[in-house]
Formats: C-alpha cells, structure tokens, sequence
C-alpha cells in the first residue's frame, strides 16, 4: 500500500536510553500516539531501557494456562492495525511484578531486534552443598534475595527496583518492600555441568513453605523437608507458585511476527496466544540470561483455540520450565442442560477460568466426555457469560439426546496449519513440545533433547479438558537426540488420548501421521513410538542410532508400542545402528 | 410519589428457601428485573437463603481500607434507584470465596431484617491446652478444618461447598478442593468466659507459615513459634492474611439504609462505604454467631471520603476484629512536579491503590506533608489516572510555591454530620471508633467496652495518609465501660496527630471538642484523655467511677495528658467517685 510508512523514535519522545530511567508511561503515550496517527513503526536505537510497574497500564486478564489477575502492562498493544516494534538489538529490563507485552484485539503487530528480561527473576537457584535425610544445604546465587521468619521458614524476597532519582521514603519504601514476596511450590534439580535436567530427576513438591535455617557462609541454608534429594554440586531450582507474569500475551489478534526475539525470562510463558490468527516466531530464542538455569518459568511458547497459521521456524528454545510450545483447543464441560436447546458449560481447570471462546454463530462439536467422540455438531443462537466459570448456550437445533451432563463442547475453526521447523528444543523441564492441533502439521529439521517425550499428542475432555487429535502430522529429517532422560513421558514420540476403557476400541483420536527421515539418537532399547488411539501412522526411513549418552533403563517393551490402534505401519526401511 | 410500590417476591422467581440451593443467579436476574421494571422492593419470606460463588456477578474492585481483587458478587446493585430488600427476618447463607453485596452509582437503597455469614469463616479459632517455650498446643473447633503438610506447616483448607444435586465429578472437586486456602498471619488470644480479647495482649505476628505436630485427640496440634505466649484454657484466633471479603461494599451510592441487618461474619469488613453520600445503619448488629468469638475479620463499618450524613443509631457491634467505625478522608502524596500547574499524586498504601476521589472540578487542599498544615485549595482542571499507584492532577491556579514532593493533597468536601447515638461497642479487638472527620459529629448514649481508646482523633499524611481532623465533635452521655484494657492506645480518649517535631508548636490538627455527661468506669488513675494537636476541648460534668474490673497498671500521668494543645478545659465539675 501507498500509505507513508511514518515511524517514531523513543528517543524523540523523552525516553532515554541506558540510565535505568523508567520507559513505562512514555511507551504507552508513544502507542497511544501510533494508534491516532497511523503510525507504523516505534523504533528503539540500540541500548538498555528500563520498565517499572508503578505507571503500567492496569487490565484484568484471564491468560489461558496461566494465572488470572490484574496485570500491570508495559506494552499495552489493543485494537491497532499494523504496528512495528523494531529494538534494534536493545534489551528491555521489567522491574518487579508486571507483564512485558498484552496484543489484544490487534492485527499487523510485528516484534523485531530485541531482548526482554526481568531485574529479579521469579524463580530461584541454588547450589546443592550437602544432602542429608530430610534436609539439602543450598548456597544461592546472588539474584535469588530470601529470608527466614522468625517462624524458621524459608521466604523469597524482592529488592528495591526505584528508578534513579525517585524521591525514597524510607518508611513508605519499607512498608512495600515487605510487600514483595516470591513464592515457591516445588523444586527441579537441574546438571549443573550439562545445564540440563537432572537424569531422572522428579519434581519435589515441597509445598508454598518449608522450614530453613541459616548456615555459616554467605547466602547458605539448610531447608528441610521429607521428599528432598539431589546430588551435591548440582543446582536446585524453585519454581514460582503461579504464572502471574507472561512475557507476551495475545489475545484475540491476528497475523502477530517475533523476528530475532530474545526472551531470557517471563513468571510465566513467554509467548502466550489464543483466539489468535496466524502467529509467526522465527529467529528468535527463549534462553537464560547471565548464569541462570532458568528462561521462562513455564511453556516457551503456548497457544490455544487459535487459528490460520502457527510457525516456529528457526528458534532457541531452551531451559524452560515446561514444553517449548503446546498447541491446543479447549473442551468445556456440561454443568446444567436447561432446556432442549439451552445449556451451561462450566470450564473445569483455574487456568481456563474466563476464557472466552463461544461466540454467537459459532458451530460447536458435542462430545462425549469419556471417548471424545463427536455426537454432531451444532451453531450457537444465544451465549452469555454467566462468571468465568459459566457460560450459558443456547443452540440453533435441539440437542442430541446422547448429550448429557460430564459431556463437553469445543469449537470447530479453522484449525490452524502448524510449522514448526529449524528450531533447536533442549535443556527444559518436560516435553520437548505437545502436538494437538487437527490442522496440517509439519515438524521438520528440528533438534531435540527433552528430558521429556520429544513430541507428545494428547487431548482429554475428563481432566486437562484440552482438544487435540491431530489428522494429518508429518514429523520429518529431525534428530530426536537423547530424549527421555527424564520421567515426563515414556516414549520419544509419545500419542495419548483420555479414553476411558470402554471406548477403547472404538475411539481413535489421533489420525494419519508420518515420521519418516528423522535420526533417534537413544541411549537404550526403549520406546520410539508408543501408539494409543491412532488411526494410521507410517514410520518409515529413520536412522535410530545406539548412544551411551546416560545409564540404560530396564526395558519392558523394545523401541514400539502400539495399543487400541490401526493402520500402524512400522517399515522395514529404518536403520538401526550400534545395537547388539 | 404515586408511583405504584411494584415488589418481587423471591419464591416467585424460582427462588426456594431451606434447601441449600444456590440462589445467587436468580437473585442477580431479580435485581435486574427491579432495574429494568422500577420495582422498589424485593422480598424474601423468612427462611434461610444460600448463595454460592460460581455464578456469582464478576467485578474487579478496589475496596477502600481492604483487598482489591476480582469480587464474586452475590448481590450486584448498581446504577439502581430506589431499592428496598426485605428479608422478612431470613437468613442469607453464602459459601466460599465471595463478596456478599455491592452497591455502586446507586441511590436511595435499603436493607431490611437479614442476616448475613459465611459456611466456612475466614479467620481460625481454638482452644489454647497448653503453652511452652516455643510452642502452643490448640484444639480447634470444627468450622476451622486445617492440614499439616508434609513439610510441617499448618495451612488452613475450605470444605466442600455444593448445592444439592449438583454433579460431582470426583476428581475436579478435589482439584478444586486443594485450591481452597484460608492464609492467616497474626494471632490474638479472648478469654474465654468474658468472649473479649484478653487483659493487655498484643497480636502475635507469626507470619503466613508456621511449624506444627499433630497431637494425639481430635483436631488437636502443637504450633512452634519464638512469640507464643498465652493462658491455658482461653481461646486463640487466627487472623486471615487479607481483607478480600468484604459484607457491603458501598460505593460511589447515596441514602443507603441499613435496618434490622445482622452482620455474623465477612472476610473483611462488614460495611464499608467510600465516596458515598447520606449512610444510615440502625437497628443493627455485627456479632458473632454460633459460638464463635470473631463476628467481622476488621471493622464492623468504615467510611471514607463520605459526605452528607452518616447515621450510626441503636446498632451492636461486637468481637469484630478492628474498630466500630472509622470514618476519615484520604491524603494523596506528591510524587512528582511536572509544571507550575501540574503533579502526579501517589496513594502510599495498598489498601488506598485504585481509590479515585480526585474530579474535574474538584476543591483540593494543598497540605504540607510533615504537619498537615493547608497551604491553601486550588480547583482541578483536568484529572487522569495513570495507574492504581498514580493520578496526574492539572490545576486552574499555578502551584503554592512551597507545595513540594512528599506533600499531600486531599479533598475539599462536604464533611458529613456524623450521629453515633446508642450503640453498644464491646469485645472487639483495638479501639471503639475512630473519629476523623470535620463534619458535625454527635457520639451519644452509647455503650462502649474495647480494649483500646474508645475514640480515638486522628490523621496524618505521612504513613497513613488518612485526613482527619475534627472541628466539631460533642462527646455526650456515653458510658465508658473499662476501656483500655488492652494495649491498642493509652487513653480512653485519645486525639493525635502525625505532625513532626519541628511543627508541633503550630499546628492544631483537631479543634472545638465537647466532652460532657459521660461516665467513665476505669479501674485505674489511668487517661481519661491523651490530647496532641488540639485547639479547644471542654472536659464538664462527666463522672468517673473507679472499678475493680482490671489489674491495676503503672500510671505515669494521672487522668489528662495535654501537649501542644490550646483552650483546654477541664471544668471542675467532674466527679471522680471511688478514688482514694
Ligand atoms: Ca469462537
């Protein structure tokens, strides 16, 4: 189009670069100012720019699988048409407890040449000093601050984040400082060497409080509790309770780029989308900042109901606290049937509170609860949102009579084309990534080394209430190097299905997937596939090459297992390597 | 007006009494109906009413002197005119985590003859059956379920809370079950026959987590903690670790009536009114129910930047948490100087975040900040609010030279005439009241019995940032019965101030005071009134009557303390019976 490109430079608006001044309320002005004029890029000249909480624009979000909440936002980017965001190799600091970037209700929205990272992370990290039976002596690194109440228990601290020059109320400073609180559910004993999950490690739920006393030295604890094991000289690593604070929530948007995007940390995901059309993150990474062990607190990248396109071409993703991305749709419960045509559905699961995906005109699949098998389909006449719990149906044509309360409904879209393809997926928590998507799906020239399942397809309208089962997956010339180092998963490529006994044979979720090209570096004889609910699958032309890379498990099934499948063709065509 | 008094009966809407089912939807529809109709009076026939959160009316709130959050409304009210609710003497029964009652932007609203109480309080109550060094051994009554984790910590859960009927699927409730947490943070001991906090004890503030053991008995357990001390056989309570749920929440409303309500129990305060015009409550109570010694988790009513009336009228209140009332204006602290017109203000407390009281067209005094002395009022040009914390104020008249970071601006308003006439005021934690408003005030013919001040006078806008300061206060014919038992205050009037040292000569916070007619019972020479900052307080006719009702104290100051205060009178015609 002819439309004069106009940009604005930060630095023209009285944001200064490199001096911890806070950039907040500036670029907000700066967006506000782009949406009245038209303008199509903010441009940020190289250097290290600093956001504080205190002017943030305030919403209340609900975040799907992440925790809702009031959420102070740097980057408050709603209802614009094209806009660019060009860093130019700068680094954005967050301070305190706030959420990067909100996209709501956009379209056009490029992010481009720049690092996001928060002052004081939202995990902790500490080296393991000595393990004894009930309690682990820990040092922590410098940027994980805590106390012990006089209680004797162990507290996560914030510290002071004020731009320089602020006027400082002692008393009033303090009275927020003791504000500040990090909290902790669980501990992941990361190799301190490799960088990566410890083999075979689990996630000790310690709960939000443990008893702790204070060791000679600096920085050095006892913390105490009963499941607490971990190998000296390692890292042990505290995951946040909630995920209040994502690095980049979508919502609602279309056609939104991440080109050379670094995220180093979020309390939370890093780039969350739903009832999005068409995403794309390429070049980009989500990586540790300084020495950390941690980037995001949790899934790299996520994204639920969406629709059109979802690329991840040529990215980092690597020490997560979860699955690199998780590609999803959304099963709400039957709560009350009221009528013929009129119901309630009630979402099950915290992080589905308020997530609103029912809208007048909509055709919904019915489904029942047990086998996800589809009773029909039906449009929506009426919806109304009764809490974020509830919302109220009414449907165009009566209901099935199979329908009934514990069944569940989901959208039926567009479901979106996935590429996932030249990205490098290691050293975090979990699966490498979790495929549940009924588009076209195309996994090609990837590296992965999870400790997890590399892949995992699932979906369930029992527990997770999540929608999935693919129809048409190519997994293609990747190197699944490794994988299953840990216990999230038992297979490197791994399809599930929440299908109760009964449905068993008749139910078939997942359908026509192809893994062929791909080079399985493992370490023993264990699963490759293990198959439950497939309706075909070719695998075919695999390398699987024997590796000595970690201690052999004891195998029960060699290399495959296929359960309540058809039309598995496991080809004679692949090679395996450095077997006896 | 001849308007015809339309009225809804509840039953004749679905409603049903005595069943435990969940009336919240339905009554949301009613008061609805009555908006759209012009009904003006919904009724309830006596009986028992339930009301649960899942689909309660969502509305994301900040609420003064209390927890900002999403609220789960039971009875949203707002934008309404002319609404009576008669409960007929029933009982409204609410579950979980809600708030019972909003009214915003609304006029002319009246409650009549109910009650309200939460199934599952949110504070802790048990018997204290023996302390030692370091630990405290309890047994708690069954309304307050807890667990120890496994890490040793006592956390306090919910209950199953569902309506009759309702489909249970096993394994949601109890994902939802573990959900339910009832923090605390501070302990205060009763004593057990007289049902009010024991003689001089403080809160003990353990913190959000303590060690404990089970003990052998049922719901019996050893807490650990350096600060525990109390009597064996008294009963301890735990305080919640926040103020989420509030009984009416008033805000923005006109001519509210509160008539024959009982308040059992909210999860912060019972009544509080912000930026509301003309409050009455008469005929009321807030008091415990069952046998528990907690009715409200903080005061019973509490008001600020109110004007017109406020009617306090025949009412009980009892063994809430914090004072009767507290009725007070709000200081905004200067954060920043933009202009000779301009300035960004910053409320200083949380429970002040998101109070907007600052209006176009708005009278604002300037205020310096260390002695609270007006420097003079400018009018509000233009007002945006930046942010919870932050409100850019543009003003007609160029800035007061002297006007400076760290001072405070407040409202110029119509200071409401405040009537408290025969109240009883006992067994509750701190003072009876707190008086700080520049209307009229008449406190008259009440009962009090608190274990701090019963009145206290006071403002400051440098911690606090509450503007109070009397000019009218008549103190007559009340009966202070043994106050100051406990160590909240050490007068039974008591009028400060936070004015610095530097401005104590000058400043005179609090003026004209008549203190008449009143009996004071003491148990010891102790202050009758503790006067800072006061110009013109008449002391005449008042009896003071020497009881054996405490343990005597040290007495420094015998009677009447009066510093930096002018046209203080203390008429002879006081008389003291039973002193040697
Ligand atoms: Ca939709």
């Amino acid at each position: 189009s002819t439309v004069k490109r106009q940009s604005i430079n930060v630095l023209d608006r009285g944001i200064t670069a490199n001096d911890r001044s806070d950039s907040t309320y500036k670029i907000i002005e700066i967006i506000e100012e782009a949406k009245k004029k038209g303008v199509t890029k903010i441009i940020f000249p190289k250097g290290r720019y600093d956001f504080y909480p205190t002017r943030a624009q305030e919403h209340y979000l609900f975040i799907s699988n992440n925790d809702e909440g009031l959420k102070r936002v740097g980057f408050p980017i709603e209802g614009l048409d094209q806009l660019e965001i060009d860093g130019q190799g700068s680094q954005f600091i967050f301070h305190g407890f706030m959420n990067p970037f909100l996209v709501r209700d956009a379209k056009g929205i490029t992010f481009k040449n720049f690092s996001i990272d928060f002052e004081r992370p939202f995990h902790q990290e500490a080296e393991i000093l000595a393990v004894d039976d009930g309690s682990m002596d820990l040092a922590f690194g410098e940027e994980f601050p805590y106390e012990i109440t006089p209680a004797g228990i162990l507290q996560f601290v914030g510290i002071r984040e004020i731009p320089p020059g602020y006027p400082i109320f002692e008393r009033l400073e303090r009275r927020k400082d003791v504000e500040k609180k990090y909290g902790y559910q669980s501990l992941l004993e990361f190799d301190k060497e490799k960088r990566e999950t410890a083999y075979m490690v689990y996630d000790l739920w310690i709960g939000n409080a443990v008893k702790a006393e204070h060791l000679p030295g600096e920085r050095r604890v006892r913390i105490f509790h009963p499941k607490l094991s971990g190998t000296v000289g390692n890292i042990m690593t505290f995951a946040p309770s909630r995920r209040d604070y994502v690095g980049f929530t979508l919502t609602g948007s279309e056609d939104v780029i991440f080109d050379n995007i670094t995220i180093h940390h979020a309390g939370g995901m890093g780039i969350l989308g739903e009832n999005c059309h068409n995403v794309t993150v390429k070049n980009s990474a989500v990586t540790p900042s300084k020495s950390r062990y941690i980037s995001t607190t949790a899934d790299a990248t996520h994204f639920v109901n969406c629709s059109g396109e979802i690329n991840l071409v040529n990215n980092l993703f690597e020490n997560q606290k979860d699955d690199a991305t998780n590609i999803h749709g959304i099963y709400a419960m039957v709560d009350t049937i009221l009528d013929d045509k009129t119901i309630d559905v009630r979402v099950q699961h915290p992080h589905q509170y308020g997530f609103e995906f029912i809208d007048k005109g909509d055709l919904l699949e019915l489904v029942q609860g047990p086998s996800m098998i589809t009773y029909g389909a039906n449009k929506v006449a009426e919806v109304e949102r009764l809490s974020k719990e509830i919302t109220r149906v009414k449907f165009v044509d009566t209901l099935d009579k199979r329908f009934q309360v514990g069944d569940s409904v989901a959208e039926v879209r567009d479901y979106p084309d996935v590429l996932i393809k030249g990205n490098i997926i290691r050293r975090n928590r979990a699966r490498g990534m979790l495929l549940n998507c009924r588009g076209k799906t195309l996994v090609e020239d990837n590296y992965f080394h999870s400790p997890g399942a590399a892949i995992l397809f699932e979906g369930d309208a029992n527990f997770w209430f999540e929608q999935g089962g693919v129809s048409d997956a190519v997994i293609r010339n990747n190197v699944f190097d490794n994988s299953v180092f840990g216990v999230w998963g038992n297979s490197v490529l791994d399809v599930a299905a929440g299908i109760s006994d009964e449905y068993q044979d008749k139910a078939r979720y997942n359908k026509n997937i192809l893994v062929e090209g791909n080079t399985f570096n493992v370490y023993d004889k264990g699963l490759l596939l293990d198959l439950f609910s497939v309706d075909g699958l070719i695998f075919r032309n695999n390398k699987i090459v024997k590796t000595q890379a970690y201690p052999e498990r004891q195998i029960e099934k060699e290399f495959f297992n296929i359960e309540h499948s058809d039309n598995i063709n496991i080809e004679d065509n692949n090679e395996f390597i450095g077997f006896e």
